[in-house]
């Protein structure tokens, strides 16, 4: 019945569209207090603190990691349209659960910008994870990954952020971490079992390697929005801003003394799209802490130089030994600097002057629900060790719950229903867009690079 | 006389700035009140509020418009230059038109950021209008479009806002609505009496779907800029984002349903780089509005929905029917979602509840002339039907006015002196561009794509 | 000995990198003095009026001016990362030597956000200056440059702003014309005793003239926030923010009329991607100076004439007299009209009101040296001649002193040891990177354009 799995990506998704409206109009309302008629010049203050970073973190989303993602040459459209759909279905999609939670919890739940902030929060782990499988999923094995993996990321950010009181004003550990390893579950229960050679269509060409380079450039320049967005107004949040900035410059300097000690003397486009980033990842447990700039420039240096080695060396082994399949490299990316940025906060924590510990509290929970206050009264009792502790907690945490969720969801998208493509028709735009004069081009070949890669193909 | 044409771009536009230089000269100056002196951090407050959404529409408008024209895959230069120009030329005749006015009415006129404002909203005016004809005119027809389309849109948004009172902080009713059916009118009058066939040129190729889909990703990512800037400060400022954010993201989701379930399970690049759009378009006129978050939603899926199915089954039976070419597709993308818009705006007012009805009176002029008060004063005299009502005749005036506005400058567009491109060399660069070492690039192919057009060509 | 080359640049960039950590260790630190506890709202206050404007300059230094550089169809990956590399490479150097100067002269140094920003503009100077030879030089030839030029600046800045307080508040002279001269200075003393002939791959293609047009959009849109950023906060910078709108808008109109009355009706596109700009260029030192808003589009029309005249005209005489290569024409787009600039500052001092000439005095040193003071008590003693030959006096050190330190530093990067890449291999991609299945898709012949590109190589 070849039918069946054209309809099923409309039928699903449509209800699924359909079911929200309707959790909408259960659960999600404004803030209708009379009250806000008073204030209304504080709220637009507040407005105006938060719109900003919110705007800077929407062009990360829709356009910055969309770009990045489009590397494989005949998979430009399909990439950044899949990360287009995913933000917007896993927003709504947090956004529900959030407010039914709030409603179980405090008996009410308003939607605000912060709300929907932390939202995306949620659907950004989605979209880091969907990169282990780029290119040999069907949209609707995406959205059942998004539609398990975002009430599993909730989950854990509440363990980790409020019941642990784990400081991670920039998601290193809740964000990044978590999605890697959710990411790579996904990948091992759904691929685990074949070994796959590189596909002639996964080779980037000078042109896609382009787009994807400015994709990280886009996500360079707006990542301070991103780790400071949720940190106390004032000195916490100029000081995360800084920290950030330093971070990733010296990732970018560094990513390229690494990539070219590699490669006698030039450099890898796939090494400086991802470790440029690396000292983002890592800063975000760090970056409102109490630490002189060098230690965010050695940070970012040190991502730098474990994301190219990742590459290089651990990618290619983690696919020979463990069958573990990671196409956009994730795990160098979000994982091993996510890692390190774990541990360099307890570090901080360790070493940090006592006189100055009172701005470590400046954090307010990615989820929405405000943890400061939690944290600011367990790290009084349980003091730098045990909040060091706490961090290493977390980290276990991240790593464990984001396995074991990705691992079972890997196992669902097994389902036939679920229409993974042949892997003869694997990054390939064709599979998901219908393209005007599609079949005359392909008589005709196209560019000759196509017609090389179709060459290959035959062979 | 082949040198005519040739030098008809540069002395038109040339005469044209030299104008507006003198108008500048007569009419245009900053405001010089001693009194700017004191009040400096209230100055630099309104400042910081508006400028951000300022950028955010700038950005908007001349990168990522531009780049959704750019679907056209051998025309991409032309129309992001296209584009570019006449937000620049459009703007400062505006400012003078504006300027002139306001001088005739008040008697003084100051330049503000917000009068720049204003004035790029007529620009955007054009700037959708010319989709209609995309690829078929040259430069010096585009130039008489947006001569007399400016004037005819600040006739039109004065009686709309200031003498209707119309609530539609958006533009929905006042840009969209009447953009639409002047880009219309254009194109019957210009091109209504010839039947097209599609040129092969006309076709996108994955490389030009993906940047035409950037130029989409970047104008949803600014939207809720370009909607809220005008709210008042606050609350309904808060609002507005919030509802443009959930109708955009509602619309992106559902277009694909749409798209997919009439592709048989494929997308079309044409629906998604339109339909995500649409929900902003028709959010425009509500979305500082008293109303439930879920309404946004319904209303951003609903207007993808219009939009997609107008792609499909409208814009060829215009074509057929009518002989109305759209390339396009604005009637889709701001026609059908800006009259959904607009009855949806009706439908709003009359289920408002009484009480928070004052929220209603956050209207600004998009033109600058300060109409709120016009519109409180009008809307508590005539009551919830009454206003409705408004709503409708507001429609009324956008939809009859500009089609008839339009049409008579498509007949103007007929004078032979306009260099209207042959047919054979419509949808192509070369038409507007001396490119380096084009002609030797011609003898050898270009690349085999553009082989195959030019093969098509000649079948 | 062929392997010392390969490891040249990671070694000596890793060196360079690990002594900024030293020197960021030694000198730089975050303000720790208890008072900014107290004032939280105002540090956050000052934090939202700075940080969007930075978030804009970055965009422009990463992506949009990256972007402007990938005219070259084979060259673009390298041209995007040599400019991220530089930009960061950079911004750490100037930071550092900042921070002894600052210890130096004041006994402290604190990291702001501000002090990043001048760092910033230092590195500007840098990626100004290496477009003169863009693509015929080694990414080690352009860290000397960068080694060099970073301190040449900040002299220059010191003795242009702080010395001799002359008005220059968006850098028109500090940093246009610095940037331009020390530019071409570096392609004199390293190229100019060859005669070159046009490389074919120094040709654009349709495809690289659109991102690269992409490129000065987003250059064009946040150009405001660069000229602004320093500007006193309110009506000063309100109105610094107008005239640079309104004078690249004139830029953007009558580039197009001076290209097409060149070109016989068509457009250039370099002239375009040029043109569009110079308005920018040229307003930078009388952005916020009391003008009518006619000054601000006669300026940045006149600036685009004279850079499109200098594109047509100048650019190939000096190559033909002076053997003087400019690839990118940094001369028509930074040196012509900054000079203009800087005379136009001059007349407008000379003629302005003498009851307005106060607002002439929100001035603050881009090298984050406040020179608002000096520059004040300066102008009083001077009166407006004396400040007017103050600006030719800056005028002419920013023009002899660049020259000067641009020809040392072309001298030295014939090193040798460098590694200036040979002829046959300039403009190549394939220099810098190591690009996957490379060797593969050259035998098959890439895309015919490339094909073609070889076949006039071997002719």
């Amino acid at each position: 019945a070849p039918a069946r799995p054209r309809r099923l990506l409309p039928l699903s998704l449509g209800l699924f569209q359909a079911a929200l409206l309707l959790f909408f109009t259960l659960f999600i309302t404004y803030d209708e207090s009379p009250a806000r008629m008073e204030d209304a010049s504080s709220a637009a203050e507040q407005l105006y603190g938060t719109f900003p970073f919110f705007q800077d973190i929407q062009v990360m989303l829709a356009v910055g990691l969309g770009l990045l993602l489009t590397f494989l040459p005949r998979y430009g459209l399909s990439a950044l349209t899949h990360n287009f759909l995913l933000l917007n279905f896993c927003t709504q999609w947090a956004l529900v659960l959030q407010g039914l939670l709030h409603r179980l919890l405090r008996g009410q739940s308003h939607l605000q910008l912060r709300s929907l902030l932390a939202a995306e929060f949620a659907a950004v782990t989605v979209l880091i994870s969907v990169g282990a499988v780029l290119g040999r999923t069907s949209p609707c094995q995406l959205l059942v990954v998004a539609a398990c993996e975002v009430p599993a990321y909730l989950a854990s950010e509440w363990v980790i952020a409020t019941h642990l009181g784990v400081l991670d004003v920039g998601g290193t550990i809740t964000i990044h971490v978590f999605s890697c390893y959710f990411g790579l579950g996904v990948s091992k229960a759904l691929f685990g079992r074949a070994r796959w050679v590189l596909h002639p269509k996964e080779t980037p060409t000078p042109s896609s390697d382009l787009t994807s380079l400015l994709g990280t450039l886009i996500l360079w320049v707006f990542w301070p929005s991103f780790v400071a967005v949720l940190c106390q107004p004032g000195d916490a949040q100029h000081r995360a801003i800084l920290n950030t900035i330093l971070a990733m410059s010296a990732s970018a300097v560094t990513t390229v003394v690494a990539s070219s000690l590699l490669e006698e003397g030039r450099l890898r486009p796939g090494h400086l799209q991802n470790g440029s980033l690396a000292g983002g990842v890592a800063i975000g447990a760090v970056a409102d802490m109490d630490m002189p700039p060098v230690a965010a420039l050695a940070l970012g240096s040190l991502s730098a130089v474990v994301c190219v080695l990742g590459f290089r060396f651990l990618t290619p082994l983690l696919a020979r030994k463990l069958m573990l399949q990671d196409h956009c490299g994730i795990h160098n990316l979000h994982g091993l600097p996510g890692v390190l940025g774990a541990v360099a906060s307890a570090i901080v924590i360790l070493v940090a002057p006592k006189d100055t510990s009172s701005s470590l509290f400046s954090q307010v929970s990615p989820a929405g629900v405000n943890a400061s206050e939690v944290a600011v009264g367990q790290w009084g009792e349980r003091g730098a060790g045990g909040q060091a502790l706490c961090q290493a907690a977390g980290l276990a945490v991240a790593i464990g719950g984001s396995l074991l969720a990705g691992l079972l969801t890997g196992a669902m998208l097994r389902l036939p229903c679920l229409a993974q493509p042949p892997e003869q028709h694997c990054f390939e735009d064709s599979l998901n867009f219908s393209i005007q004069g599609q079949a005359e081009s392909l008589e005709l070949g196209g560019t000759l690079e196509e017609g090389a890669l179709a060459l290959k193909e035959q062979v």
